[in-house]
């Protein structure tokens, strides 16, 4: 059962001041809660009446393949987040959802969404905010792609989901775990493998951060901010605004 | 008064069967038309407690300032867009919003949205797809940025404006009128203006597509639909889904 600790609930209570039967409307989102192994496609390109899931734990990336074959990442979801919430909406996906980690995720049906809004309008309301909050982190990686050099572009990505990560309780300022491979990070940023490779090496002998081991560790937190222009303002999570 | 054949009607149309109530809940939004002049800033980046506009007739963009001067434009606003969606729901706006033509656009405040979804649960479902297909589109642009070549970045942009525009009526299989300079060209797909020119002139030598005197004229869309690797699939205007 979704409660105040579910990092969906953490993550929409930062819009609005959810009431009990906003609560109890949430927790029916959980009924058909779900396990993928690593690497599991929940959704697939192309695919007609596919569902939406909220991710519970673990991690998962969306993306789009291109006619050359290589693949644009297009977000990574953490705990708390929507998978294919477009999906869901749309008569066909319009992008595939793969399970980074293994995960457990709860399956949202078009008419479980409908039922809701006519339940809880304010509850609405925070879905249309998480939503739009999602589209402000693909507009960040637009920026990220047509005008920063590859470090501003790694340093960025790598705060944003240190921040996503404090929201629902998986971060702190010193860093966070990390399972993104440097695939995962050539593919959403635009570069080579090779390419990642230097720009971490770049980064971490500048004393900035260091990505080993499977943890992000941010050795000088003010100083990356500025070198990347990371201004939270795009997540808008500092408490709820509709009470 | 929002009717039928408002631009906002038939987009949501598009995705909802919408009942006498539901347009009378949306023909509210209309209560605050306004006009505004070419070049005018509705919302601008930073902008606490802005309002949201819905565009009824001329063309907007929406676009991010990066620190060394540059514009990156994030996305063309046409009739029955929403201008600054995002501006309403968050504590701070994360963009700008500027009139590239004379335009009318009627303000939406937070507290019309929560009536609204309050009311017409399955209007709110509608206004939710509307936003993710602006994330789609976003999307689309990213993948653009990220994978695809100055030609292809050009022809798929002017094939989506197409297919956008003819949706709320204005504009065909053959062609739009297209208010748009070079340098909105240049700042939206992250090429200079010099190279907007030069793609622009071979696309026209090629027999693609030709934009003169401030109309596009698809030459021969099927190939360049082809060049560009244009799937409507994203826009998913086929006729309602939920009825």
């Amino acid at each position: 059962m979704l409660n105040l600790q579910s990092p969906l609930t953490r993550k929409l209570s930062a819009f609005v001041a959810l009431s009990e039967s906003d609560l109890a409307t949430l927790s029916r989102f959980d009924r058909r809660s779900r396990t993928f192994q690593a690497g599991h496609e929940l959704i697939h390109e192309g695919q007609t009446k596919a569902s939406a899931f909220i991710l519970s734990t673990g991690w998962a990336c969306s993306y789009k393949m291109l006619p050359d074959g290589e693949r644009q990442i297009v977000d990574i979801q953490i705990p708390g987040d929507f998978l294919g919430l477009r999906s869901v909406l749309f008569r066909t996906s319009d992008h595939t959802i793969e399970a980074i980690t293994r995960i457990e995720a709860s399956e949202v049906l078009a008419h479980d969404i409908l039922d809701a809004f006519s339940h809880a309008p304010r509850l609405a309301t925070a879905v249309l905010w998480a939503a739009s909050r999602d589209e402000a982190m693909v507009v960040e990686h637009l920026v990220n792609l047509g005008r920063r050099t590859a470090e501003q572009r790694m340093a960025h990505f790598l705060l944003e989901l240190g921040a996503r990560l404090q929201l629902v309780g998986l971060g702190d300022q010193t860093g966070f775990d990390c399972p993104l491979t440097q695939y995962h990070l050539a593919d959403t940023l635009g570069l080579s493998a090779v390419h990642v490779n230097r720009v971490l090496r770049k980064l971490r002998e500048d004393g900035l951060v260091t990505f080993q081991k499977g943890r992000v560790v941010f050795d000088d937190f003010p100083r990356l901010r500025d070198i990347a222009d990371f201004d939270t303002t795009y997540l808008d999570q500092d408490g709820p605004i509709l009470r």
